[in-house]
């Protein structure tokens, strides 16, 4: 049985290995190996990466992929996914061609504001911290004028503080709500150090105030940070044409549009549906998200919050049509970040930025806004269609084959073969099985 | 301004690559080294990489790290964690060794129930479908029984099929809700082909049934999909002890608690808190996910969408002090799987079960939700005492001594001055700077 270890943090990452290997991989060579095999050639390089986190022992690979084909107000990009799970980017690529032909997408950004909290808990008299409030609001504000400076100088900053009384829904729950301007900057260092300080200003101010100690209910700071709720830092991407435009393979345009919008109706109705049919928008979404380098966790629980924000968790898309025009939505919170956190450090990052050409956070937001709409499209045609199985298995192919440790010559009969037949787990292991019988 | 193009994906990476330099980074050499410095030098492993997913034409690395000294219902673990966020392995470290002395942590699997739709429009007499259902369902039971079989020998499979009227939220929408037990896989690939053929079964029995026809009511099949919304799918997961044991660094454990407490109940409140508080929660979930080769976007999108089942999104954890005694825990639904897709594949996934003694997929969604527990015990444990810029910032240092391209001396001698002075981005720069002037 593995033992504590302490001090563990202090090791080098050769020592931390080793202890890892000998505790829980009885000193396996393997285990070694395994990890080995993925470092860089380049130590400084590694080092590079090593240094992003904690501990780090390994780099652990997620495909790097492109999708290209998509117009954005006008302007041709090719997308950079960086995503594990197959057909996602096939599926974008699809939705990037076809909506290629019938306009593009359009981006719009209705607004840019982030927020942040100094949490407060305060059982005295209300008029009295109101009071005190705008007495010391202009301290705050010149309490952070040094963690400002820079983000001043650009444009951006704090915008205001407001005191809030929360307190039906919590006894003694005061906030002080302060919204912010980042820029290009995803901004949460900035918006938590800022936070912070307001804070230990506020309660400085607080101790000394002669009303609450008389009274001796001094307001307490509890916890001050950033929120990653952002519906006032929105986004809205979106595709339309007319019905007949959407005739394909087929179909015609205005069966296809009644069956697209009713799977989009069942996903504003059920959660059971809503939820799967947002978890594929996130799938376009976080691949820019992290080839990008930003945070995917802070962008995930700010959109599906925002999904329940009508009490009802729902579909984050919309489709309609009015006057034989057909449209289809989304509308989201995404604060994003080109400039600062990884977006200077990590190469590839970098790299995805400039195939990007360089876009501002708000220009980034319109993208990944896009890339969710595209995913979305996608999904919703082969679901009201062929069904997804098929396109699925089709692209999954090959993962099935390199489990099967399938030769080269093997994968290139199989996939002759399943152009064909229908691809399954188990087909696919009987073809196999056959060929090298 | 670059051009659209056609049959990509049927082009090779080099001449993907080959279109991307010279379309999107005017042939700059620079763009090619930079997604060659990533390619592994293992032909073979680099082709199981690319075949994830498609249009792979690079590795993006994150960090896979580890966090020693997890004790988890009497076992120690250490757990794999990919995440590119600086100070979450350092803060799950930190609560693990925490709670090591203090009992460690208990998880309990509460269900293990998954489900999925075929989603149906059908404007007839209600009665009748009611009636159709229960005379097809033996039919629609035995048409999956090729795809159940494996999964049925392992003890798992479809559990029951009900028709459910929806039609009060949608005119004319029904659905067949689907219940499953899919082991040890996430299962997606076989709920969806279970789905899809229950769907066929279905439709065919439907046109060829003489009431439906007469009243020309026939019910169509929209689309047929699994949920990522597993609430029949529970784990918990709780840390316990006495108020006093609490007590560290000089802060009284009663202080703590309270505090704490108070802290998980502003989170409980303010939809604003609740989103960074779980977000939190997240860094820890998904970077067990990843490690583990599982999706996070499902696991994301069915915890978020929980966290709002009663009508307001709201914390995830949940924390009070009852007769002396502090307790801390967490219930969430999680879907995962431990064989079949990428655990059978990425090399990095198999070497992160090995280390978590081969888990059962009830037992990694117990370690999940541990990692999550401890990432938000580490989180607001710094938010209620120092807050959490100042250990952030420290952790993050060395990534602005990157970003600076400092050698390694200078990284040394930056590292023994932020011991004792404050990081922040332009201390810093300025730190450095000098020591260049």
């Amino acid at each position: 049985m593995p033992v504590p270890v302490s001090g563990f943090s202090k090791k080098s990452k050769q020592e931390k290995i080793e202890w890892l290997v000998h505790n829980y991989f009885n000193d396996n060579e393997d285990a070694l190996i395994t990890l080995k095999q993925y470092w860089n050639n380049n130590t400084r390089l590694q080092e590079l990466h090593d240094d992003f986190t904690e501990n780090t022992i390994s780099n652990y690979y997620l495909p790097f992929g492109i999708a290209p084909n998509f117009k954005i107000n006008g302007r041709m990009y090719t997308i950079p996914m960086v995503i594990e799970e197959s057909s996602v980017i096939a599926a974008a690529s699809n939705a990037a061609k076809f909506w290629l032909d019938r306009g593009g997408f359009n981006t719009e950004v209705i607004s840019t504001i982030k927020n942040g909290q100094v949490h407060i808990d305060y059982f005295g008299n209300k008029e009295l911290i109101f009071k005190f409030f705008a007495d010391v609001k202009p301290a705050l504000l010149v309490s952070i004028s040094d963690i400002e400076k820079n983000m001043k100088v650009r444009g951006g900053g704090l915008l205001d503080i407001e005191l809030i009384d929360t307190t039906e829904a919590l006894p003694g729950y005061f906030q002080l709500h302060c919204t912010f301007e980042t820029l290009d900057a995803m901004g949460a260092n900035f918006i938590n150090s800022c936070l912070e300080e307001i804070a230990i200003t506020f309660e400085q101010k607080a101790a000394s105030h002669p009303e609450f100690s008389k009274n001796s209910t001094t307001p307490k700071v509890v916890l001050s940070i950033l929120s990653n709720y952002v519906p006032e830092c929105m986004v809205r991407a979106s595709v339309r044409c007319a019905v007949e435009e959407l005739t394909e393979n087929g179909t015609d345009g205005e069966t296809f549009a009644r069956d697209f919008v009713r799977a989009v109706d069942i996903a504003r109705t059920e959660i059971r549906r809503a939820v799967t049919h947002n978890k594929g928008i996130m799938n376009g979404i976080d691949s820019v998200i992290l080839a990008t380098g930003n945070d995917f966790r802070a962008v995930e629980a700010g959109i599906h919050a925002f999904a329940a924000k009508e009490g009802k968790y729902t579909s984050l898309t919309q489709a309609n049509v009015e006057d034989g025009i057909f449209t289809f939505s989304i509308e989201i919170p995404l604060a994003l970040g080109t400039v600062g956190g990884l977006t200077g450090l990590h190469p590839l990052v970098k790299f995805a930025l400039q195939l990007l050409h360089n876009p501002s956070a708000q220009e980034l937001m319109g993208i990944a806004a896009v890339a969710g709409l595209a995913q979305n499209f996608a999904a919703i045609r082969s679901l009201v269609t062929t069904g997804i199985q098929k396109g699925h298995m089709k692209m999954h192919l090959m993962n099935i084959l390199n489990q099967l440790e399938a030769t080269s010559d093997e994968k290139e009969k199989a996939i002759q073969h399943f152009t064909k037949n229908t691809v399954s787990h188990i087909a696919a292991v009987n073809f196999i099985e056959k060929l090298r019988r």
